[in-house]
């Protein structure tokens, strides 16, 4: 049995592998990432095969010199990309927020309470509707093609609320984000600093165990910097990795406190300044934008081709919330990365995966070579740019995560 | 056997209906197109139920007053709307121009020919492979939720290639539109006149029995007013009834001419002066707005709002094509009516059925109400607007055309 696990393939003729590998031949366009087994950012390999071992990634080549198995799935000509890495969501909720929605789009005021609103059904539903939530949203993201899906705690709170939350998360996705820090809990309203004690004590102690990453809504109207470097801090004490929601809605000191703490990521980054771009691109944080919001709340676009031009690493996730941005669609935020922040075609696809999976600093995933995770899509199209050319259009054939084939038929 | 033909249902205790029949109940949202039936323009129904019997739909009402059936499915309140008419599509081609849409994205000058690109790949191709094209991109759009869909020839350009054309649309539709007047075919740039001499002669001749419309693209570098006045006379001498391509990227006379020749839509209407919207709000022909042209050429946005304040009738449409909306998605189209245009999310919705419909002269479909096809799609979602709230996000769980579950299960 011959099991390479590098790119070049066997040298005089096919090898046999065990019947427990699979080879994905005749795939029009391989996405690798991995630019030393293919051309571009992209590492692409026209009319290419992939050869999947139990949960890994084996081979990556062209088709003409895949190693025969048992298991061959022919692509057909279509495009075969890295699973998305969904880098930023928050779905331990329930309810939704049609109404609000509605009026803003439509121009009108609406007295509706905006995040209390999910806060509050969040905190007195029952742990199944929570897990049904998730659940529901996961696989959603799943049929798109979203393999690694980041998720947060948020609208829970309270020390049991939040505990649950990511708890729930963890049974989940290994990804989970302790977000107590979203906003001041509305029982703490006249006592922000008190809120931020709890953030940073009990509710810590009781969140850590579940979460491997700490995150804060570093923004006016949520926390300040000084706040925002406490919970982060504290956090990461605690052993959790920082990130942080920065420079969202206006100019502010987020995106510079998440370099400085050598955070993972640095989301939405929709007002910078250079100094901040500087930052970016000096530092080890990624620059995880966030299409999505600024879809949904009429905000102006963050400037993707302003960081990449500096030398910024990008990340593109969904923000999956019910109230700024309830997509789960990892192809609608390449197709506005394209149309609206000055990303070319190739540059979205890596940053929905590749870039996602530095703001995880992850390196099994987002990419398709030798040793990664077996997560892969296979697209209803000759090539990835298809993604941005054909927006709105269902595009994911069939998905598979660690290997196994979990939608679609190919 | 109790039918009720009308939207009151039984008065006295649930009828039985025949085997033949289905009653859908538990309909979180129904969206019928019907004031008379419901709430405002989209005739909302909360808590509601249909029945369909054959083709038609044969009730709709609350889900309390619902007749009775031997076949009920139950939808766990979700929504239900109108199978989308999208009343303006080319699907009659064969190739695509990745690299043409990835240099335009990426600012990249390309010198590839643009619309003879696919007219040349379309010519070259088998009839097997037009109609494959026209098959697949068909069930594409169903899939999403269209179940009523216009397709145009254009990509011909000759006498043989554009009856061709027409008649493979026409085993697909019966929506069929002669669009030979789509450019100046490539043989004739140095005489146009002469094409339009072909267009209005021997290709109508051979187009007219396939077709039911005749179209023109009345823009500079395409036909001017008086061509596009030839083009569509001498259709409706052949009984062909009128649809333009008009104001797509200047002002020019297309809209005035449409509503001057009675024209049941103008397409595009991106450039209007106010002449233009008064004419339309004045007139019998429908505004028909192609978000997905503007989204994916980077052009300004047609101002629904605008339209609508006046008082015309506004439609919504995928214009699917590989050159400059390569989307078959209608969600896709109506949420970037909502984001970018100044639609509201009902606006949206009823442009996208009801708007489609009256666009293609249709009273059949478009509208959920006793008499109508039973063309219909629910939703993942307990309400339409999250169409546009949920944007990119496949919602489509079935769809029924014609009385037929053609896709999904509920």
């Amino acid at each position: 049995m011959t099991t390479p696990h590098d790119s070049t393939g066997p040298k005089d003729g096919a090898a046999v592998l065990s019947t427990g590998t699979t080879v994905i031949t005749n795939i029009g366009t391989l996405v690798t990432n991995d630019p030393s087994l293919g051309e571009g950012l992209l590492g692409l390999i026209q009319d290419a095969a992939v050869v999947i071992d139990g949960d890994r990634i084996v081979w990556a080549g062209a088709s003409s010199q895949a190693p025969t198995t048992d298991n061959r799935i022919d692509a057909g000509g279509r495009a075969v990309i890295p699973g998305f890495v969904d880098s930023h969501s928050h779905l331990v909720f329930t309810g939704d927020r049609t109404e609000e929605f509605s009026a803003r789009m439509s121009g009108r005021s609406y007295s509706a309470g905006g995040i209390r609103t999910t806060v509050a059904a969040t905190r007195a539903a029952s742990d199944d509707v929570l897990h049904d939530n998730v659940d529901r949203y996961v696989h959603e993201a799943l049929r798109q093609g979203t393999t690694t899906i980041e998720i947060k705690s948020g609208y829970g709170l309270t020390v049991e609320d939040e505990a649950r939350s990511v708890a729930i998360a963890a049974s989940h996705t290994d990804e989970v984000t302790f977000l107590g820090a979203h906003v001041v809990a509305p029982e703490f309203a006249d006592d922000p600093a008190a809120y931020v004690d709890l953030v940073t004590g009990p509710m810590l102690d009781a969140c850590a165990p579940h979460a491997r990453w700490v995150d804060v809504f570093c923004e006016k109207g949520a926390f300040d910097g000084d706040q925002a470097r406490a919970v982060l801090t504290a956090g990461a004490a605690r052993g959790l990795l920082p990130r942080v929601h920065a420079n969202q809605l206006t100019h502010g000191p987020g995106v510079q406190l998440a370099v400085e703490l050598g955070a993972a990521s640095a989301d939405h980054c929709t007002h910078l300044t250079d100094a901040d771009v500087d930052a970016l691109a000096q530092g080890n944080t990624v620059a995880t934008l966030l299409p999505g919001a600024e879809f949904s709340t009429r905000a102006p676009w963050p400037d993707a081709r302003r960081l990449l031009d500096a030398g910024a690493t990008v990340a593109l996730s969904t923000d999956c919330n019910p109230g700024s941005s309830f997509t789960s669609s990892m192809p609608f935020c390449i197709a506005l990365a394209v149309r609206e922040m000055g990303m070319t075609p190739d540059e979205a696809l890596w940053s929905a995966t590749a870039g996602g999976a530095r703001a995880l600093r992850r390196a099994d995933v987002g990419r398709l070579a030798p040793g990664a995770r077996a997560d892969l899509a296979l697209l209803d199209a000759p090539s990835h740019v298809h993604l941005a050319y054909r927006p709105g259009v269902p595009l994911v054939a069939a998905v598979w995560r660690a290997g196994r084939r979990l939608l679609g038929s190919a």
